[in-house]
Order: C-alpha cells, then sequence, then structure tokens
C-alpha cells in the first residue's frame, strides 16, 4: 500500500464507515461490497463472468481445456451441526462452486487458521471429517496451510478451501447464456442448511431433528450435464442468501426476469414451521446440497429426469421460467395467486452459517 | 464428524492439549503437526510430494500438461509495515509457491475473513493493494469469496490467497530429485521481511529502515528454469521458519544431508545487528522474495549467472552443497572453522509474521 496512490473508497464511508457482518451475509451489502469494491478493482475476464468460481482457458498458457478454479472460507458456528459439520460443509462448498462451473473437481486445498488454544482432539476431529468428505467424493486434498493466531483474534478454527476442476468439452454454463424462456429446476427442499444451524444455535427443540443437507453436488451436475448438454445455461448453489440472492444474481447478470411458482418450490413440513418461529422466509435460508439449473426448455424433461434419478435429486422440480419483462428483478406468484418482487436479501438474516 | 469412528489423535494430548502459537511457526512443532496428523490423514500422492503446493497432472483428467495449485493464509501483524503489507504479501505468497514447484502463474484467488467492525476504508487500500501486486506481476486475481465474523471473533482482516499455475515441459522440480554433489543456490539475502516486521511491532528504531523483501518470484524462476532446465532439482522460498527451516525439510524428504558455508550466506549489516538485538539467528528468520534452488553442480554456474541478471538475484550465492554425510541433516561451517547442526526451528520465534 506504499507504492501507489489511493484512491476514493467506493463504498460510501460516511453510510458504512466500518464493515458489518451484513457484508458477509450474502445478500444487498455483500452484492454491493463485490460490485462497488471488489469486481472493478481485481477487474479481469474471469470475474466478470459472475460464476461461483473462475473459468480459466489453458490454451491461453499453452496447455488444453478449461480449468474451473473456485475458493470459499467457512467460519459456521457451531462447528457441528444436525446432519454435517465445518469440515463437510469445506469440502462439499468448493467441490459445489466448482460443479456449478459445469467442472468435475480435480483436487482441493485446505487451509486452516487456528485460535492459539483449540483443543487438539477437536482439530483431529475437524481434519478426519475433511478427509472424510473428500475421500467420499472421491477429490483429494493436495495441498495445505495452516496458521496460528493468538487467543482472541480468532475462534477456534476457520478453514479456506480452494478447488480445481475440469470442465468438459461441449459444456457451457454462465449466466450470460440465460435465455428468455428457459426452465428454472431445482433439485430439492430448500432452506435445511440455515435452518438446522440456526435450531442448534438458538436451542430450539423441534419434534423432529432438521439436519442440514450439506453435500457433494459433482456427481449429480455430471447426470445433468449428461442429459442436458450445452442446453444447460447455468447452475448455481443457493448458499448464502438462499434461493432468492441466487436468482437476484442470474436474472441481473443476464438481464432478464425470473417467474416462479411458489407452489412448485419444496420446503420441508418442519423446516416452514421452523421459519416461521424464527421469522425467516425460507426463499433466503442457505442450501448447501441443492443446485439450480437454468436449461432450455427443450431439455428441461431429460434434466429433471436425470435430476430425479439421482439420489441428491429424488425431489427436483420445475419452479419457474425465464421471463422478459421485469429484467434483473425475481417475481414469485404465490399459493393464493398473488404476485410479489422477490428482492435481493437486504441486512443480516442468518451470520456465519456457512 | 458424525458419520465415522473417531480414532486416536495422533499428536500426543498430553504433551499438547491445545493448539499453539508455535503450531503455525514453520518450526519443529508445525512440521510435527503436519506430518503426524494433516499429511496422514489426508494422505495422496500430491501430499506426499511435500512440496510448496500440489502438482497435478492433467492427462488424469483428460487434459494435457501438469497444474501446480497452492494456498497460503496471511495473518501478519501490523497490516503495514517497511516495504510492504499484508495485501502484497498474499499476492507475492502464492504467486511464489507456485513458482517453486516449478510453474508460472495462471490465476490467483483472494478470500477475506474480516473483522465485523473493520473500517472500511482500510478495506479499501487492501483490495488496493492486493490488486497492484496482482496487476504488476501480471496475475488475474480470477474468483473470491468474503466472510465476515462478529467482532472480538476475527483481527481486521485475514486473506487467503489460492493459485494456479502452468508446469512447462521438461521441468521437474522435487525435493526427491536432489543428488548428492548438487549445489544450493541462493538468490539474495536472508532475514528481511521478518526483521522489518519485527521492527515496525517492536517500535524498534534503527539508523537504516530495514525493508521486507516481499516480491513475486515467478520471472526469476522462469530466468532459472531457462538455463538450468531439468537440472534444478528443486526450488523452496524460505518464508516462516527462514532458510534453516527449509533445507531442513527438504533433507528430510530427500534423505541427504545439506552442509552450508555461514561465510557465502549474504546477511545485511543493519539485519545482523537487528537480529543481534532481538536475540534471532537470521537462518531462522523469515524472506518472502528469496528462493534457494538446489541444482546439478554441471549446471551451478548458469543457473547462477542468469538469477544475477535478473533484478530479484543481483546478490545470489552458491551457500553450499549436498553431501552423503548425516542423511536428513542440515550443517553450517562456521566463518571461524567450526561445523554446528542447522536444526529445525523449536517453538515460536516469530508469530505471524506472514
Amino acid at each position: 500500500m506504499t507504492a501507489f496512490t489511493t484512491s476514493t473508497c467506493p463504498i460510501p464511508i460516511s453510510d458504512y464507515p466500518h464493515v458489518l457482518l451484513a457484508h458477509g451475509g450474502g445478500g444487498r451489502l455483500s452484492h454491493m461490497l463485490f460490485e462497488k469494491m471488489l469486481r472493478p478493482t481485481f477487474a479481469n475476464a474471469a470475474l466478470d463472468m459472475r460464476h461461483d468460481g473462475a473459468v480459466l482457458d489453458l490454451a491461453a498458457a499453452g496447455g488444453d481445456g478449461r480449468l474451473a478454479f473456485s475458493t470459499d472460507s467457512y467460519v459456521v458456528r457451531p462447528l457441528e451441526f444436525p446432519g454435517g459439520d465445518i469440515g463437510k460443509l469445506a469440502i462439499h462448498g468448493t467441490i459445489n462452486d466448482l460443479a456449478m462451473c459445469g467442472a468435475q473437481p480435480l483436487a482441493l486445498s485446505v487451509a486452516l487458521i487456528l485460535e492459539e488454544g483449540f483443543p487438539m482432539e477437536s482439530l483431529w476431529r475437524v481434519a478426519q471429517s475433511l478427509q472424510h468428505a473428500a475421500a467420499a467424493a472421491g477429490v483429494p486434498i493436495a495441498t495445505g496451510d495452516t496458521k496460528v493466531v493468538e487467543r482472541g483474534k480468532g475462534d477456534g478454527v476457520y478453514i479456506n478451501t480452494s478447488g480445481v476442476g475440469i470442465i468438459a468439452h461441449g459444456v457451457d454454463v454462465a449466466p450470460q447464456r440465460v435465455q428468455v424462456g428457459d426452465r428454472i429446476l431445482l433439485s430439492g427442499t430448500i432452506a435445511d442448511h440455515g435452518i438446522a444451524v440456526m435450531s442448534v444455535r438458538e436451542g430450539l427443540d423441534f419434534e423432529t431433528t432438521i439436519c442440514s443437507d450439506t453435500a457433494a453436488l459433482h456427481t449429480l451436475v455430471r447426470a445433468m450435464l449428461g442429459a442436458g448438454g450445452s442446453d444447460v445455461h447455468v447452475m448455481r448453489d443457493p448458499t448464502r442468501g438462499g434461493v432468492a440472492s441466487a436468482l437476484n444474481e442470474i436474472a441481473e447478470a443476464a438481464q432478464v426476469g425470473i417467474q416462479l411458482v411458489e407452489a412448485n418450490i419444496p420446503v420441508r413440513d418442519e423446516v416452514r414451521g421452523a421459519c416461521e418461529i424464527l421469522g425467516f422466509d425460507p426463499l433466503y435460508v442457505a442450501n448447501e446440497g441443492k443446485c439450480i439449473a437454468i436449461v432450455a426448455p427443450s431439455a428441461a424433461a431429460a434434466v429433471l429426469a436425470a435430476m430425479r434419478a439421482h439420489p441428491l435429486g429424488g425431489e427436483a422440480t420445475d419452479i419457474g421460467e425465464v421471463v422478459a419483462d421485469h429484467a434483473g428483478r425475481v417475481y414469485l406468484r404465490s399459493r393464493v395467486g398473488g404476485q410479489r418482487v422477490v428482492d435481493m436479501l437486504s441486512g443480516e438474516q442468518l451470520p456465519r452459517i456457512c
């Protein structure tokens, strides 16, 4: 920061003098931080694709084919929750980001930021969980790093995983490929992960334990691309900010409207009940094992059939379509027939959910 | 952590019930954590290479060529110091890890873990520094992630960078390639970075400001590989734990002895003075813009000449050789003629230096 002139911060300092939790929440403030500060500053073709990861052409480097490259840090609390833990989440999350670029994962990295005093046994559990999830997904943890910060400067363990994957010939997924008339497919029930984490955090006791849906989606995606090929226009895993934020990002990037049918969006009864108690709209709650695909109408039936034939897509449904009206916005036709805007999440709904 | 049986932690809990700062310091405890827990748990061919990054064969994935893949988190304090800052360090460090695998970098990721309340202006400075360093090195920041943790659960900003690079045909660097008789080349003065950071942290005021050597080494490495080709057997950037730890790791992995000549290892006078005041041995102090190469004797002169012709290698020297005796150990012939073992760093010398 010494060798150049500091220009004016593009985030209005008068409104946001400090970083807020919501800047990491996956909603409007996260989006503003990325779109106003980070994307213009780091400007390059890969970032401009606005994928969950970068797509790199190896030809430019004298190689062959296309590589997907993605990174995510995991700060979820508590470290263990029904259906998963931080290790599983860290492996699945980065595999899923690669899969959403249309890639099959090749290798992962694991970087740990540990707080001095973190129990060694807990670290051992985290390490085993990471390996267990990676081995189950068939993806090696090929490189890593460990840093330790003083007591009080961290929170036990933070994990970054990054990953690389190979994109097969003929696969071409990007928000820019979305067309009016495309169908919007969702691989299953929504809001399970966020509610599972919040339930333990808030000490809520439901009749049925709500489990996180955390899962590695690369084999589901392989089946979908096998069925739909280049008719699969874009894919996204609706994590922080939920289905609503993921679709808003696509609508904005592709400059199309998105029309959803509420009755077609599957939500478990117990999750719906918990959402009502906690005051959350399931459309905004994080998922960690679900995939949205926007697909040419001619291929939608075949892709949906491939999803339903896969263990992670048994409840897949068609939840709506891409429309020409209202470019950049998402609309929902409610069960009672009304129509409402589904905006990007404002403020922080669920801190440290992943 | 729910779906498998937890086996016994391989780190003796009675000795180390909790994570210590030294587990991240790059010395003996870091090494034990990696070798006893993480490497066996994550076991795979890429990790077993014990590189600064993974080397992935794209042929296995239907591609062509070899990819380097590396990750590091940066937790340095203060965020700015003479000669650099956390942003520069995060870009240079991962570029250098790729370069030490013999790769030319293709793209980087940047993942931020921010603490609630971190000044937005400081974040802007960090973002600009990251971009400035990446642009100067000619490597795009192609993907990223931002998480925010509650006040008191972080320390302003932690940065993870990961990177991918392409390894040219004919390049083959790995500790296992080291041969008895190989020369050990060092690209310049040691201990600058660690002392620069410690000086500001301890409020020490020297006559001359000691500046970090932080620099991206990929063009230096390109020149070295151009001159030495496959006669360059292994390269390492001696960061945490310094030259001593880097060479101990190579000696152990290659099961050879390493014999250094103290008089040939360049240390700036002011750095040597600061080391004496602070009680540090410069061999153990971190560098962020230096490279060690172990090279076949027939190619050593050509590689050294290529290093000296590069702006980052003007003070490159031959500091010793690989020997058959004392496999796994590093020895130093001192200025006064004595011989001493240069062991791996014990305990934490310089916390949060990178």
